[in-house]
C-alpha cells in the first residue's frame, strides 16, 4: 500500500482476524494509531477485541478500529480489512454528487467475490466523513449488505475486505485501478458521455 | 508488468512456447488461473497443449489460455505472449468509438516487427469483451493478420507477442507508452486536433 | 523524497536542529549546496549556525539555508525542515492567482499539528520566487504564524517542518497528497465547482 | 532513466567521452543498438570514434550515434549525452505548433549551465523526426548554439548533455520535470492563460 502511495503520512489501517482460537476467541490484530504504514514492525500492531478495546491495557488502537470491527463482525467469512487513501479515490469521492461511484463493464469486476462477468454495473457507496466513529458506523451499517466492492468515506479513504490479507490486498488493487480509470476518464472532457460498447 | 501496475489483483497472463522438442512437442508454459502475477513461483506456471488442455491432470489453466494458444498457433515465429491491463489502455479501449485505436508518427513504432520508420499510421484493433473464450477467439481470428501492435479487448486488456519473452515485454512497454501518450493527448482539450508536423 | 520525484537534479534541501547541546549550541545540520538529494552521504551534510554561516570554514551551504534557519528560529519546537519540488505543487503554485492554495474537508489535515478534524479550510501561502534569500525571508516572516501546512514559493518549492525528521516527512507526504488531489480535481473540467458534501 | 520510464523497449541511448587520452584519442563509449537500457552490462556498450564508426569491427552502434558525436564535437566541455523518450515530452513535442517549447519562471532553470535565476524564458527547440541521421544532424546544427536545455525530436525523444554523466542525468531530470509541469498545466483547461506572478 505504501509503494502505491495509499498510506501517506500516518494514514491507513490494516487488520486481520485471528483464526487460531487457541490464541483466544474474538481477537483482531490491527495497526496501532499514529504509525507510518510503510515502516511497520511488530510493535506497530496491537490486539483488540470485537468491540475495538485493546487486549493489552495501555496500547492505543487507531480511531478507525471500530470500522474494522464492524466489517469483521458483519462478514464472518472476512479475514482481513484494508483501509487506504488514494489520490484518485479521494478526488472522486469529493466530486461525485451521487451516493455511490458506479463502474460498468470492467473485466476487473471478477476480482470481487461472486462476480463472474464484466457485464455488470457495480457501485462503491460513499459516506460523509465523520470524526465520531460510532456514529459513522451506524450510518454505514444499513449499506454493508450492498457493497460488493467495499465502501468509501468522502475525502478520507476506502474500506475493502476479503477472506485473507492477500485477497483483501488484491481487491484493493482492483478497486483502485477502477478508481484511477474513472478519474482519468472524467479528465477526457467535461461531458465525455458513456463508454463505447 | 507488476511494477508498472499492469497486473492488478490476479489479472494478466503470460505464456511461452516450449522450443525444446525433447520436452515433448506442442507444449506451452502459461500462468495458472487466479495467482497474482507479481508473486509468481514455479507452482504458478503450468503446461498446456495447443488446445489449451492441461498436460498434468488437475492443474487449472486460466480461462484466457485459449487466446494465448491462438496467437502461438497463428504465428509460428511467436515464442511468448503477454496479456496485461493498464489504466491508459482500459480507459482508451472503453471510450474509443472506432474499431481500433490509431497511432501516427511515433518513433517507438520501430519496437515492432517489420517497422523501420515513424512515418506510419498503425492501429490497435479493439474487440468487445466476452467471457466465452472460444467465441471471442472466433471474433479475433480474422483480424490477427492485421494487428502489427497486438490487440485489445475493451475494458479488459491487451495481447502482445514476440519471438521470445524479452521481445514480447519490450513491445508491451512500447505499446503501453503509446497508449499513455494517446490518453494524455486526449486530456489536453476536448478537441485537440491533429498532432503538429 | 527522491523516490517520489521531489528532488530533481540538485533541487531540495533538508535540515535538522541539533538537540544535543553538548555538540555546541545553536547548530543546524543541512544539505550542502549542489548535491543530488537522492545520493546523500556524510559529506553531503554540513553544519551551520542560526544565521546560516558554515561552522567549518570553506564548506558551502545552500543558498536556501536562510529559510531553514528562519523556520527553526521562529518555531522552537520544530526539529526538522524539508524543502522539495513536486510537479503538482509547481504547477498549482504558478497557476493559482490567489495568495494561497486552499484545501477543504480532507481527512489528511489530521497529519498536521493541532488539526483534529477534516472540517476545516486550510491555506498554503504562496510567495513570489526571489533569488535574494534575505529579502524573501523578510517577505515570508509576517506570514509564518498563519501557515498550518507550510508555505510554497511559486515555481520553486515547498517548505514543511515538524518536531523531527519523521514528522516533517510525514507532513510533506500529506501536503503533496493534497496538492496532487487539487491538481487532479482542477483537471476534471474548466469550472468543476465545489466539492460534493 | 529506466526507473522513470524514459527508455521503453530498446529506446534511448547514452554516451560518454573518453577523457583518458591514453585509451586513445577521440573515442566515445555509447550504448549498442537494440539493447534495453534498463538491463545494460559491459557488452551493451561499444566504442566509436567522432564520426560514429565502431572501433571494434563488427560491433554495431545505434543509428542515433551520429547525434551524440555531433554534440560532443560541438561542445568540447560536454562529457556525456543522454537521449530518452518520456510520455510528457513525446506528447508535447507532437502537439506544440511552434518551433520550440518555451518555459518561463521555473527555479529548476538553475540546473542548467550558466542559469542563475528563475527570471528567464527558455526554449527547448523541436525538430521533425527523420530516419536519416546525417540529414537530421544537418538540420539541428545551426540551432545547437541556442539550446540551453537540450533539444527534442518530435514524437521521438530528447537530447541533453553535461560535463559528465551525473550532470547530464541531473539536467535530464530537470527538463523532464519541466515537461511534466508543462503538460499538466495544459491539461487544466483549453485556454489556461498565463501563469500567475
Amino acid at each position: 500500500m505504501d509503494s502505491f502511495g495509499w498510506v501517506p503520512a500516518t494514514a491507513g489501517n490494516i487488520s486481520v482476524r485471528f483464526r487460531d482460537e487457541a490464541a483466544g476467541p474474538g481477537r483482531i490484530a490491527i495497526t496501532r494509531s499514529g504509525v507510518h504504514k510503510g515502516f511497520l514492525d511488530e510493535a506497530s500492531v496491537i490486539e483488540v477485541d470485537f468491540a475495538g478495546r485493546p487486549v493489552t491495557p495501555g496500547t492505543k488502537p487507531s480511531a478507525e478500529t471500530l470500522l474494522h470491527c464492524q466489517v469483521l463482525t458483519v462478514f464472518p467469512q472476512a479475514g482481513a480489512v484494508v483501509h487506504g487513501h488514494s489520490v484518485a479515490g479521494t478526488v472522486l469521492s469529493m466530486v461525485e454528487p451521487g451516493a455511490a461511484i458506479f463502474f460498468e463493464g470492467y473485466e476487473l469486476f471478477k476480482a470481487f467475490a461472486g462476480q463472474t462477468t464484466h457485464e455488470a454495473r457495480l457501485g462503491l457507496p460513499l459516506f460523509a466523513n465523520d470524526q465520531d466513529m460510532a456514529r459513522l458506523a451506524g450510518v454505514i451499517a444499513p449499506h454493508l449488505g450492498n457493497a460488493p466492492l467495499g465502501y468509501y468515506i468522502r475525502g478520507h479513504g476506502i474500506y475493502v475486505w476479503g477472506p485473507d490479507m492477500d485477497a483483501a490486498l488484491a481487491r484493493l488493487e482492483a478497486i483502485e485501478f477502477l478508481l484511477e480509470c474513472e478519474l482519468r476518464r472524467r479528465q477526457l472532457a467535461p461531458n465525455p458521455g458513456r463508454f463505447a460498447p
